[in-house]
């Protein structure tokens, strides 16, 4: 099952920047083959769900052995069956329709 | 890895009632043995997190197979390694600072 | 415009306890005159539109007050126009479906 | 109150195709003055607080105008009171951190 993510991996307890910490979460899920791309408020992510989800468990563990006590993540998770879709695909619907 | 997770799933391309789905997944949720608690938008989980994400993605094949072409979730995933937490005792933790 | 929130608010910088924040904002909300529930990862609410995103705000201006120098905040906001829906209307409509 | 926001905006009920309810949206917000950023799961927006949030107010009215009878919209809303950050900057800074 093909899945299109949004992670976004928030560290507690570390002080208030936490680029370092995406930073290593960035190369983790590049390192496993997934499709990613950054954006100021997360990390798209596309692939198979299976790849997908254990690259976002390493991200925690990671994170937790670089000094985070605590991690506060939310992802949005899109599957769908109708028709393949990409994430390059979703984008350009919606800048298609603008133009109408 | 212990987990606490809150997880909204909602169908796409079945109308707007979805409790049918939500209600499809709760059951995945209890038979998969882990802790689960509905709430208005939402559904709050902890366990493992390997089990957690297993029936998850049970929860998108199922609503998958009950005909929805399309599945928009939503998921808030926190993890800690500086002391053991229940979702009970996040919720004891903030009523008792609410008394003060 | 009726709104039916779930409001989530991780003051980032303050350490790994926020239960204090969150338990401030329960206590705005609350004063508000806003139908609220606290959950296990966040908090619903139900109310006006206008007075639910005031009373959020209001929620981010104190928890900078007490000293958060940095808040990450997720919400889901839901409307509908084809009916009446309360956060227990939502909570009955699944039970109900799960005993079928 | 400056604020970053992650809008996601889902209608309901009106099929799977949702791409010209986002470009809607994507109009009104750039209309709106702010600066906007769409990516493959939502858009990124930057701006004072008050006028980001009439912004997606006025996004919820005129997709229920469109013939949505459901919305159901996630959003991520980060202020900090330490230092002024554009969404320029969280991405660059992410990004040298992927460097060392």
């Amino acid at each position: 099952m093909k899945v299109i993510v949004d992670l976004c991996i928030v560290p507690i307890g570390v002080g208030v920047s936490i680029s370092a910490y995406v930073a290593a979460c960035e190369k983790i899920l590049t390192q496993a083959g997934l499709t990613v791309q950054l954006h100021a408020n997360g990390t798209n992510i596309e692939g198979d769900w299976d790849r997908v989800f254990a690259a976002v468990k390493l991200c925690h563990e990671k994170i937790h052995e670089m000094g985070a006590p605590r991690i506060f993540t939310t992802m949005h998770v899109g599957t769908r069956t109708d028709r393949e879709q990409t994430m390059a695909d979703k984008i350009k619907s919606v800048q298609a329709k603008m133009l109408k």
